[in-house]
């Protein structure tokens, strides 16, 4: 029996991590955000990938005090002595319904560009696939992902900046372009006007980046990683778990 | 009741990330590390500060098929639809044994430079205040962590390579110094000779960063989450899992 | 803002728990199996729905070297400090695959019992249920959940077990009955002979406890918690954990 | 290579727990929770052992909105598809400052035993050492587990019908009775009277069990997985995790 693997061995002497050496090839010489884009992509980024890959990575890594946050925050409340838990805490709380819309956005595009023989040459030509698109996945009975913000109403303030940063580094692609259409046509369909939303813009952007659709959640966990490791090291220093659990606690009220 | 933060906060129209607007401020213009070190520390790295951190980083991605590894993939072969579980299975096994060295280590220095009226100021002094260190260690029961390697018996490959970056960038100090004071006097004390290993130094090194020794397992944490994810990657292409499970179930022998 | 809850409410002097005092009326009064299905049923057993639940939880509470089991092992090897990161990392592989067919199967025999007038009066009315439902899942392009198991190629020795104490017991009901007649008439329409699998048994047996369907899978984790613990006590007097680790380790190849 | 496991095995035609065949030997002939400890004490439980263990199980399993439970309610928000990573996030806060309790106490409990000639003979006895073991913790700088509770500051409820459960059912050993002697004893030593509580008198009740020291915190995790699920259960059916992440939100205010 034997286990094959692309990522890493390790001897006695050396420690290969994709093929490469690790201490004479790739320490010191390939950033951090570089490497994890390389141990999935299994090639590592050109510059322009790389610019809108930390882009990306920056723009998920935080959002205030959201339920992972606390959860990670509460966890460290009770088990002080494991980072590692509150960590995996946090994570954990990173499923269909937050981080899903990376994926689920990245996915959709995907589907949609499937099959096509030729790209569409002309926005006329994008806005008939986005419209085209759009209305199959209502038929299927399911929601346009990528759509719409509970706070960003009138406009995620970070879809604007990923646009410019793509188109800058050269990999505003076939998904993000086809992203841009759906937000252009999908007020005539739905009805009324819904802002692209920052987790599927960066869905659409880590797609033209030619990462696998179905990782992409991973990135998004990544990101939050370094989110949460500052919300960790905050309650280590100014805790408010404790606080948070008092006043759930006092609003208990019993109910059959 | 409020809860203070410093990481982020969020309105309608704006996201805030340590006290900087995120998308006019943060993203594209900050690497992905370096936002890491940043929410932690709480201030921007210098550029050296950041080449000994990646660095770093990269050191700790990745070491193989680890029992962390193993975990994250066989949980990945029961939920193949969750992600993030893979990835929290994964990091839960940072723990005391593997990733606790680097935390011990910059722990350890950090006591052995406390107090003391001013640094040493020859190699002779460093190497006094090691054996110092390693005595007292070892009256109080406990091992001295960063020495000897399961596998890398002699001499840990990451060990060189992340000195001489760190000295490169101008980075080598205190903790660092220390700890290769810690190599050239521990065989008079320990009567055998061990390498310094990777998470060690890594541990000295993130201490001479000036980062809280309480969160240093963190970034080790954050480096795992790169590996994990390629090998998680890698599950979802060319699957490994069910053979580990087969293999070890066949190998089962009951024995009250 | 208040929380409303009918679980648990403690103040000063006493706690609550389902609207009852836990001291006065719970403790030493109500088996933890009972309360267990107390907390989610909102109502507590009769003796018979007591005996069939507390069964389900054996049935399922272990199953040898498992990938969970393995996973939880593994995260002690790495973290022996943490108890519930290795009782946790084990949950984790609680997923679709395994676990997610306890519950694949209860959801399954409730749509197809759902809007029926009457139940089916005979024995050939049930296996005609069974046939459409059969054929309309098919139809959907999925697999009829709670049929083969890898290991219990001719039978899985749980099946016939369950049956008989829920028919003992009083609460042989009708998604059991449905189930027993797929058992009956699934070679017909899939052209082989497939066992009944424990997996699903257990979904149909919750299902005719009264139990919500969307919570099966949480008492198949409850059940693995036990066995879990079992297999963590045993990593810390006998470790299997480091040479499965080496064994792994060993047969790493590396492969581009 | 061979992997040695007491717990469980299987193969094509049996399922084997505990040397046992599981089908015709445990279903339906062994309660749930006399499973779990047969799995751990690698014996059958007797009776009054079973009403004890019951008992503190059922003592442990939910204190209302705890952190834990906070954190799998805001675990599930954010990935409803998930119940194993919500109580896994729910189990990851039971560390050393909630859970940790029954552990400590235990192993303060066992400490102070090992070692006597002959077990005390009178309540006089009892004190004094009841009180030697109080002078040494301190001595270590640390303090004295099991005794105060934030919430139940004149006496926890739990205590003394745990003790008088544990003395109907002829379990009320030393590890009891040294407990009840340093309820005794510790206001003449530490100068204030504190009750003792509910997670220390079932620490020293389940070390009168007989049951490993080192794995008593999973009992308090097993304890907790029935509440945990009941809370789950009830947040799929009456949800408060987002009402709950809105006044957290709500009242974040950014400070450096």
């Amino acid at each position: 029996m034997t286990y094959t693997t692309s990522i890493g061995t390790a001897d006695a002497t050396s420690i290969q991590l994709l093929g490469h050496d690790l201490t004479s090839e790739l320490i010191g010489q390939v950033g951090f955000a570089e490497l994890a884009y390389w141990l999935v992509a299994l090639r590592r980024p050109t510059p322009g990938e790389l610019r809108v890959f930390e882009s990306v990575l920056v723009a998920l890594a935080d959002h205030g005090l959201t339920p992972s946050v606390i959860a990670a925050r509460l966890t460290l409340t009770g088990a002080p002595e494991s980072v590692q838990g509150a960590l995996a805490a946090g994570l954990l709380g990173g499923g269909s319904r937050y981080l899903g819309v990376t994926e689920d956005c990245g996915a959709f595009l995907v589907d949609a560009l499937a099959g096509l023989e030729s790209p569409p040459a002309t926005e006329a030509e994008w806005d008939d696939l986005a419209r085209r698109a759009i209305v199959e996945r209502r038929a299927s009975g399911r929601y346009v992902p990528g759509l719409g913000h509970p706070l960003h109403k009138d406009g995620d303030p970070r879809t604007p900046v990923l646009f410019a940063i793509a188109e800058e580094a050269g990999y505003l692609g076939p998904h993000l372009t086809l992203f841009a259409a759906i937000g252009r046509v999908h007020p005539e369909i739905l009805g009324r006007t819904l802002p692209l939303n920052g987790a599927g813009v960066c869905g659409a952007a880590l797609c033209d980046l030619g990462l696998p659709v179905q990782i992409l959640r991973g990135f998004a966990l990544l990101a939050r990683t370094a989110g949460l490791l500052g919300h960790i090291a905050e309650e280590m220093r100014r805790p408010i778990g404790q606080d948070i659990y008092d006043q759930v606690d006092r609003a208990a009220v019993y109910e059959p």
